[in-house]
């Protein structure tokens, strides 16, 4: 079966309807359904509309509050911590990137971390939240754990992604949005759908030898950490996912490690939590509280063209920017529509019967 | 020929005499003494005393001025821009450092870019300067470019090093210090001084190849990011060392990419530079800006309690916390001494000659 392609504006909203069904405010529900479908539109398909059923799930489960109290609970200058009231992470994480800014406009740097929430869609759009404040954006988070540390064989940490979004002038942003992991956990789901096998060094056994099968996860198997192996610096790539895990988690007061609730509503959350929910943090940083914003820009135009321009290996044509491919896929898809999985197609189907909406 | 082993304070005092003996005011002497002698305590030996003949060869070059005037020329609440003045890099990282832990004392976090500064010796002494005033220190800077992109064959980025150090209450710190490539530079000139091959994945030729040779970057080849290849992530590896040069150069105004100046004497700087110098990046963020430090501290306990206990690979007995390694060497070290490879020693001797000192 082939994809369907649908518009934009159609999985908008009827995403924007099924946030509303689950009882969602108007406001939060349009932020919701922005930011899953941002997903969807930069190609990351793994974390869009093939994720809605999970959040309703959730939310069937009571894991997920659709009308949350997200507040401050504590704060300095240049510092906040939200509560998300376990509130959609899609829903949250703005709200927390917002704070950052705002401290950002005060203080030079806004960083807030944010325990109870959800799984909050992709990094990089909070991250690129920051972009028309002439601010560097970061935004990070954990999540369940699926990943075994370099010598282990036991899952403690999770993809925990890192976005970091950075303005230039006349050239695109420089939009780097990546797992610390080798590869994502939507890339196995990509090589499953297909029957294909792994390169090895992305997934190990339940014993820590190296597997190629994409379903090694399901039999106790784990995700590596950027690197592959120790030879290779899987090492860094441990320090990398577990740096994002205590900033999303130890600082606001996350569940952290193997504590991190799982996002499927089948597998419950330990019953021995360290903290709330999962846990986001993120980083407004403002241009000009380094040098003038349009200096910035224009040397960022410098960087971004000497590295485009930069002698090829044979066989490829160009070094890719980070966001180059994102950006593309995202031009593409406003114009001519969302290809949709034929699984995907059916969640989506079966919500809308649920909840008595059209797709 | 065997490594002569010499004791901790015998070295750092030789060192000081050599700083001063440049003309560098004794507490100057004194602050890059201990950030150089870090490095040899903490077993990165390539990053310690076997680089001071080449501060040294900089100084003869006029390219590091052992008088600074370090100032900061642009600030906000939370964040400033240091001009090193051409200083040590081991000299102007602590006093930037410095200038982002007061801030973080006023508005919760500090961020500090500096410009105009020379290489630094390792991130992890400098980060780890935030632990005493319960606070989480980050740095990074850029280096000589000797790492191509994905897909390029061009040396477009330094090895580029983050670290990030975290303070626990009974446990020990999580102290990070990593290149953000697969291997560092200095893991090549082991290689070199073995005469033994790389593992595929650490280098490439001139033309993008894979290469085993350690002295492959004498021949145009470069080292490669962390990730070794597109398939295993090293767009990744691009992504963290593109975002270490931005944050340590593009933000202050010091040289970014392939204009960082080289740490060799005998290569001139590029004639068009781009800024000044090369940059670094530090970070300070006071724990009680997001919960009580204690309460922190006691849950960074148990996060790295749980991951050390984590059940292992066969062949392995323990997952390495990161700063686990550089601590057992450091208290080894300042016990029984610094073992000097015997060229790093006819280096010493050499300057102690030119400098008319003992060692």
């Amino acid at each position: 079966m082939n994809d369907v392609t649908l518009p934009y504006a159609a999985l908008r909203g009827f995403a924007f309807e099924v946030f509303t069904k689950m009882g969602c405010p108007p406001d939060q529900a349009n932020t919701a359904a922005t930011a899953l479908l941002r997903a969807d539109l930069r190609g990351i398909d793994s974390h869009g509309v093939a994720r809605l059923s999970g959040y309703v799930r959730l939310w069937e489960a009571k894991r997920v509050n659709s009308q949350p109290d997200i507040k401050v609970v504590h704060e300095s200058p240049s510092t906040a911590v939200v509560d998300g009231d376990a509130g959609l992470g899609l829903v949250v994480a703005p709200k927390a990137m917002e704070i950052a800014i705002a401290k950002a406009n005060v203080a030079g740097t806004g960083w807030v971390a944010v325990r109870n929430s959800n799984h909050f869609g992709i990094a990089g759009h909070h991250a690129m939240m920051a972009l028309p404040h002439d601010m560097i954006g970061i935004a990070m988070t954990n999540a369940s754990p699926l990943v075994a540390p370099t010598f282990s064989v036991e899952r403690l940490l999770g993809t925990n992604p890192i976005a970091v979004a950075i303005p230039a002038d006349q050239q695109p942003p420089f939009v780097a949005d990546f797992a610390t992991t080798t590869a994502a956990n939507g890339k196995l789901e990509v090589l499953q759908r297909k029957g294909h096998e792994a390169p090895v060094g992305w997934i190990q056994k339940r014993d820590g030898s190296a597997s190629v099968n994409p379903n090694e996860l399901k039999d106790g198997g784990a995700l590596i950490p950027l690197g592959s192996d120790r030879e290779h610096g899987s090492h860094k790539g441990f320090c990398l996912g577990a740096w994002v895990d205590i900033f999303s988690a130890v600082l606001g007061g996350a569940n952290y490690g193997p504590w991190v609730p799982p996002f499927v509503s089948f597998l419950a959350p330990p019953s021995d939590p360290v903290g709330a929910g999962i846990g986001h943090f993120f980083g407004a940083m403002r241009i000009d509280a380094f040098r003038p914003a349009q200096e910035f820009k224009q040397h960022m135009d410098n960087w971004i063209g000497r590295f485009r321009a930069a002698a090829t290996v044979d066989g490829h044509d160009k070094v890719i920017i980070p966001g180059d491919p994102e950006r593309i896929y995202e031009a593409e898809r406003e114009r001519e529509g969302i290809p949709v999985n034929p699984k995907v197609m059916d969640d989506l189907r079966a919500l809308a019967q649920t909840f008595q909406l059209t797709i």
